[in-house]
């Protein structure tokens, strides 16, 4: 496998920096290539913009996806969000590593999804979810949080963490067609000591030596409904 | 009431923007005061880092939340977040308006959420929820969707669009004890004609109008937990 791990943290020395290079030894032990973009190393610019376009379709109003999709046809996106989504298209994994800041991403991670998931090779029309541009290639989440294991889950003060991270998993990576792998989660990252990051560790590198044998998330197919995308009766 | 819009959206023509002006000048006809943070045109930078506290607890190794805990007690935040810190604890009300992608903020909203919400007075030990440092204020999301309405809901392809939203909602506007109004969302917004946007504006209107009225929607409150945050069996 190719794989990019797209890593976000502000501290180079953070329990974060250490599970993306678990994942680049352990993937590359096993014989896979991989790609890291350390988003804060590359000082990288998570802003979309007007600037993001060379040449543009409507140079007096700008509709950003509009853009992307002439900027893919016109070779014209900007050279830093080329780059990232020629690793993109060369990757058959795609992990997004990252302290999770107000149960989402960091903005640095966030405005890497704005600007490299571009409309017309990504999704576009009705190629999304099942029929999505990166239909055949795998994403996986690895995070680390602040809470405990027991603050998450059905009855749990924040609930289900799969809930809360439903516009990642769901509203960006299922719907641009990846395999949505289960989160890698560590826990209560801050408050514990180096043994309990070491089995956070261990645990990663267990799951990444079969990761190619988990089933993925189960989400909407476009089958699922009509043209209008009204939901068709469901068929047994 | 004081009213704190938060925009950002990267064409200053959008519709978008035409809602915060509609909220702006609707709420200053009730006699509201209304300040405004149009991100974009304040190039307001979105990437919490280190750069963001002139003095550190702990200069070798930046954990972000005790840095901000420790730069509201020191004085010591940067001065384009202490400038945002200080309109929103100015504010009776917060609405945060924006275009959504991927089913969330922009990263240039994201980074000002990362950056302004400061542990130490919005959060922080069990001040969240219900607890929360903000509470007693209100917040509203004001957005513009590409999907049209019945793409959402129960059964819909993306499910229901307050599911997508629950990191924004639950995770970051009750979880700093803000009140969180029902969100206004004008729909298919990059397809709909003027006039169809008018009609956008004028349910806008008539809702601010009648904003104090306004049920707030239902989270979690911490008496329904114990100390160590576990759930406490239900009271009727």
């Amino acid at each position: 496998m190719n794989v990019l791990i797209v890593h976000a943290h502000p501290e180079s020395q953070s329990f974060s920096a250490a599970l993306a290079r678990q994942a680049q030894q352990t993937l590359e032990q096993q014989g896979h290539r991989v790609q890291v973009s350390d988003l804060y190393a590359m000082q990288w610019n998570p802003v979309a913009s007007a600037a993001d376009f060379s040449a543009r379709e409507n140079p007096d109003y700008l509709v950003y996806a509009l853009e992307q999709r002439q900027g893919v046809k016109n070779h014209s996106l900007a050279a830093d969000i080329q780059q990232e989504l020629d690793k993109l298209l060369w990757a058959d994994l795609l992990i997004l590593n990252f302290p999770v800041f107000w149960f989402s991403v960091p903005a640095m991670l966030k405005g890497w999804i704005d600007r490299v998931l571009v409309s017309g090779i990504c999704y576009g029309g009705k190629r999304f979810y099942d029929q999505g541009g990166l239909r055949g290639k795998k994403a996986l989440l690895s995070l680390t949080l602040g809470g405990r294991e027991h603050m998450f889950g059905e009855g749990a003060i924040h609930g289900p963490l799969e809930d809360m991270l439903r516009p990642l998993l769901r509203g960006t990576l299922a719907y641009v067609g990846l395999e949505v792998l289960q989160p890698f989660v560590a826990w209560h990252v801050p408050y514990i000591d180096d043994q309990a990051r070491q089995v956070f560790l261990q645990d990663y590198q267990a799951r990444l030596r079969r990761l190619e044998d988990e089933p993925a998330l189960q989400f909407p197919r476009l089958a699922q409904f009509d043209e209008a995308l009204y939901p068709l009766p469901a068929s047994d």
